[in-house]
């Protein structure tokens, strides 16, 4: 099969390698399309290089077909339509004890710390594999694990029908939780600074605020008959977006940290004190993240047409990496694994 | 009546004052102990001067017997014993319409924006007042506000029976909040770095940790197996407080910010998002923190003796308040108005 190798240094090379059948417990996919994450264009600009060894198949937002399954593997066959939640956990540890697997201690990530999905053929465990509806566009599918990301931020904010949502930051991501927390019955504004993704959050729907031209947490404020958001999401990793956090925010106020901040900002823990804040980090997703994101993605309440803004072939995997640096207007660009 | 006025410039004024009788719906309360507070501390050394006007009777943390009732006011008769929750709501912002009266978006803290209990009658609103049980020892239930808030501090963290608990700060609140959190069940460590408090901390039954001698986050991780602590109190308001809050904890673990930090300090929000942390704001307490904490004195589950380090008569108040200045064996110090 062909697969696309990350080298370090900015570079892909594709190569043809022999694969081993699954084995017990495992599924192969034949890759149809997999996802660009910005994880995994943080690693393309060199981060997190101790993780992938001399070279790495990156990619796990991926769709596909289920190819061959080893022993032991039941309720999936071949042929169906599947995604993969892409984390593979101890079983040990004291987050694994208390249930929490997603954040187990010892996570394994698969497409990061093992090979992914921007190859022909992935073999994965067969308890990270999600069966798809009947009929769902492969394409379409392969925002479904970027999307469960926003279905887990937004259950862990406990959105709620009515209520006043400011998602800080409209990258992928932003919107993703935007879409998601309008499906539970949200009011959502989101703030950013860019104008071609102001234009993109507009045409989805949602109403927006550019706080670089107007005072976020006044106009929030006013919106809300001087109450504030009742659930905030930082999406932005930015100091500003964590100062706006805590004024556009209501007494009681859920914040959800969706960003990576690979710096620690100053925070104003004194608002947190005098307004009761509420703070909720979130990472990855639970199985029925999966599940909420598959149904979203059936009921047609994802523009994947709006969300999904470049599809290139594998073996353009490196032009379609360099095509991301600073392009606001990208969403959604997609690897097309599969042949037609 | 005698009172004692704050004229600010950390000068008391005793004087002698007429009092109105209560009107419709207010008691008039004969103060029998009235402890101070830290916030009439800062007070005390300049702090919110505003909300003072050009002298003030300061003092919340009172315990006394009603004197008088006005017209309206039922369930409450001359001559039981009370304590006060001293807050007083607007019934109109966004927080008291979403119930949330005790940080009501205006308000008023007796005591402060209004004279309080540093005086031999205090007249209040009939809302503010909780009764006690026959033969509390008024002296003990001086405690009771104070407790009250770290009972508050414990139910925003949810502590469970058998969680491990950290408290990082072991002035007054700090120990309030960990013997809250042991009646809740939780196996509490104080964190302090002052031998004098980690004295007393011992005293009162509590594992401690001197975190300028040993590392807080390796200490607690090993008492814990490597899960860290489920819940964590920061009360201590300093930056190396805000540094183990993050780290010393578990994964899922709940943070409750107690501490007022008046400059916004850097927190590891990575931690938050990697470790899915969550920060639970608390303030002042609602009417059941009140009832728990007269339940946890009646119980005897308070070392009152160890708790109130002074006792001193109201015409002492100056000198009272300028022997807590850098003394830090003292927990609670009470000024007793009551004439015996």
């Amino acid at each position: 099969m062909k697969a696309a190798y990350f080298t370090h240094n900015k570079t892909f090379k594709i190569e043809q390698v022999e694969t081993a059948p699954p084995g017990p417990g495992e599924v192969e996919i034949d890759v149809a399309y997999c996802g660009i994450c910005g994880t995994d264009l943080h690693i393309f600009h060199g981060a997190m290089p101790h993780r992938l060894g001399d070279r790495r198949v990156l990619g796990h937002e991926m769709s596909g077909t289920v190819a061959a399954i080893g022993d032991g593997v039941d309720n999936i066959s071949v042929g169906q339509s599947v995604v993969v939640r892409p984390l593979d956990h101890c079983g040990q540890c004291p987050a694994c004890k208390a249930g929490h697997t997603h954040i187990c201690h010892n996570l394994k990530f698969l497409g990061i710390d093992t090979d992914g999905g921007f190859a022909q053929k992935w073999t994965v465990p067969a308890h990270t594999v999600h069966l798809l509806p009947d009929n769902m566009p492969l394409e379409q599918a392969a925002l479904i694990e970027p999307l469960a990301v926003a279905c887990h931020d937004v259950s862990r904010g406990r959105v709620a029908e009515g209520e006043d949502v400011l998602v800080i930051g409209g990258g992928p991501i932003g919107v993703l939780v935007a879409m998601a927390a309008r499906a539970k019955g949200g009011k959502v504004t989101i703030s950013e600074v860019n104008e071609a993704r102001l234009a993109i959050a507009e045409k989805l729907g949602f109403e927006t605020v550019n706080p670089a031209k107007a005072d976020l947490a006044e106009t929030i404020m006013a919106k809300t008959g001087n109450k504030g958001a009742d659930v905030v999401f930082e999406v932005s990793g930015s100091q500003s977006g964590v100062n706006a956090m805590t004024t556009a925010i209501a007494v009681r106020g859920r914040i959800v940290m969706v960003a990576i901040h690979a710096e620690a900002p100053k925070v104003d823990l004194f608002q947190f004190f005098w307004r009761e804040l509420e703070l909720f980090g979130a990472r990855v997703y639970r199985p029925e993240d999966y599940e909420t994101a598959i149904a979203m993605i059936a009921a047609g309440e994802v523009d994947t047409d709006t969300m999904i803004t470049d599809v290139a072939p594998l073996d353009d995997i490196q032009s379609a990496f360099e095509a991301l640096d600073d392009n606001p207007t990208a969403m959604k660009s997609l690897i097309k694994v599969l042949d037609e």
